[in-house]
């Protein structure tokens, strides 16, 4: 396999989008593709993650963003992985550009939701879940997220303090990030007081219904030796699998197919959680930030809870996470979300982090979960060695 | 690369679905397995195909599928190119399988619709194409490939009985496969007799829409030597894209993406059209067929119209096309389509064609296009040399 860069990123600001999806995936693209100072007839395919065109009556997304791009001849796939829908994609061109198929890829993540009422827009996430036995019977996203928190309450003592903690943090990031969703700090009180959602999660446990655009460009070292920007090297792409329905797993605490893709991406990169400087993480709810970090083996079980109200995962801690502020803060446009967690990445590599800036950027993870961990997509990457 | 094949197929019957799409899905998936022979422990990625699993609030059927073949670890993303979703997975598959990644992939593509009034699915499959500018004036796909036959004929002088010879012998191939949506034949007169739909197409021009799932195994041949069936040897796998507009081409009278995929997948396989020995191709539309077969190069410009008429493309013809009956006369749950051509080859190679047995099966081709041409997947297969 070759060596594999990302050598462009591009997001919108989340939150609500004023064009179509398919409008806000081909600008997204063109800036992604600008970025990384190729002529875009370079690419060789393209990947985009769309899960709600539906509602937008747009289902085949990729020639109309190609034709956008004046590249219509090069082929294209829509992927999903419902909330892992673009960190599916980035594995997809992963391969394409290591495997020597293509020298670079576009990975474009689009969504809009916002002209959609409230309970159309839960209905359309909620079809990431097993639909005769878990939505039919009322258990969205917040309940079934919820169930995985009473678990990991009741085995470890997990305080709403400490889920509370996550939520401070992560707003504190996007109130440093332009692109955020929510801009805004918030403080413990502000989310004590805030009400019950579904127990123990409370409104500011959850993130929004964000629409949003992020977009990638994969490309085979040997191909461009030397793109504009310092580009992220692809360590480890690993995708899993897990039983999706909660109901039918032995253990709620953690999401198993974390655990899974997170030890193989360990091992594809030959690099152990220690030596990751921050992540970005699928922080839908605050307990899965909590789960991801003990599932990918950065904190011990039951240890984790206490790493946001000790400071050790803030941007200035020992181990920053969500430095964009997440899906908690950042904003969650479904498509948009796997991509975006590695455009910060880039930022951060490249020094355009501005005041959410970490200290350390010689390595990165990326973890990204679709529904409740019936699949997941974990990436890590490091700079250029020489 | 490694020497890749197709060692398991499996389709149900088109038509009528009693079961859900997901059930389908899986019901197909682990008939495929099944004639693999070969444990679903060894499949390393799951690629599902399903546009329109909103119409049943099931959007992320990768985990349902894997887990009811008993491997919910495994990973799987869903992959859709409009009506050549399932080709467009397979594409995926074949990189998986010949870059080293995966020894086994699997590739379903699962489609129901006949749940919904013929609005609501005329509605879904015109996301294929773009809402503003075509579908929100009125432009759906019969309307739309009756602007490529305007054009056809108006350059070529195709005839109204040259477009039925087509449908006539697609329900002849049909009224042959017990899996097929129409088992009866028609004549010329019922077909002229039929009523316009959107001239010059009529009634029996177009394929219908059907309900249907369809899965196939693709794995290394040093990793599965012997597998219980006649493997298919994948000499090309080809995807393209083009203007998803019609009104943006300078020319109508074929799909610039069936030519761009065609020249590169012969190159690819080291095969000139001659050399193939039957083919199934994208007949959504009596034309679809036609300019197939002259984009493909089988055909110079303008003279596949009369192949159906002189017998060439029939059964026992010089060149068999559709034997399956097509999309035509088979029917088109659009994301089964693209497995099920492939299904159709795994068959006649096997020799459990039945009286649709075409008389030389040493290559194949087939050809599955996403929307009026936007995307399209063209792939070559051949029997093994020893």
């Amino acid at each position: 396999m070759r060596e594999t860069w990302v050598i462009g990123a591009a997001t919108s600001r989340f939150g609500k989008l004023t064009e179509t999806g398919r409008e806000a995936a081909s600008r997204v693209a063109l800036q992604a593709v600008d970025s990384a100072g190729i002529d875009p007839k370079r690419i060789g395919y393209t990947f985009v993650s769309n899960c709600f065109g539906v509602a937008e009556h747009q289902a085949h997304l990729g020639p109309l963003v190609n034709t956008a791009l004046g590249i219509p001849e090069v082929p294209s796939a829509t992927i999903e992985s419902a909330c892992s829908s673009s960190s599916a994609g980035l594995h997809e061109a992963y391969l394409h550009v290591a495997s020597g198929l293509d020298d670079a890829v576009l990975v474009v993540g689009a969504e809009r939701l916002s002209h959609l009422d409230t309970l159309r827009a839960t209905s359309y996430f909620a079809m990431g879940a097993d639909y005769p036995f878990e939505t039919r019977n009322g258990a969205t996203f917040p309940g079934l997220y919820a169930t995985l928190a009473n678990a990991h309450q009741k085995r470890f003592g997990t305080r709403s303090e400490e889920l509370g903690a996550v939520a401070v943090k992560n707003h504190a990031n996007g109130a440093r990030n332009p692109n955020a969703h929510f801009q805004k700090e918030i403080s413990l009180s502000t989310y004590l007081a805030s009400p019950v959602i579904a127990s123990p999660l409370r409104l500011y446990d959850c993130c929004p219904f964000s629409d949003g655009a992020s977009a990638l460009v994969v490309a085979a070292r040997e191909a461009f030796p030397r793109p504009p920007s310092e580009p992220l090297v692809v360590r480890a792409s690993v995708r899993s699998g897990s039983i999706a329905d909660l109901h039918d797993r032995p253990d709620m605490t953690g999401l198993p197919a974390s655990r899974v893709a997170g030890e193989k991406a360990f091992r594809m990169a030959k690099l152990l959680p220690n030596d990751i400087d921050f992540a970005e993480v699928h922080d839908c709810f605050t307990i899965a930030e909590v789960m991801a970090l003990e599932d990918l083996g950065f904190f011990p079980k039951g240890e984790a809870a206490r790493a946001a109200v000790e400071g050790t995962t803030a941007i200035d801690g020992r181990f920053p996470v969500n430095p964009s502020g997440g899906l908690k803060a950042k904003g969650h446009p479904v498509s948009a979300t796997g991509a975006a967690q590695v455009v910060e990445v880039f930022e951060q590599f490249n020094q355009r982090a501005g005041r959410r800036a970490v200290p350390r950027t010689r390595t990165a993870l990326t973890h990204n979960v679709g529904a409740t961990g019936g699949s997941c997509s974990v990436h890590i990457f490091s700079r250029r060695d020489d």
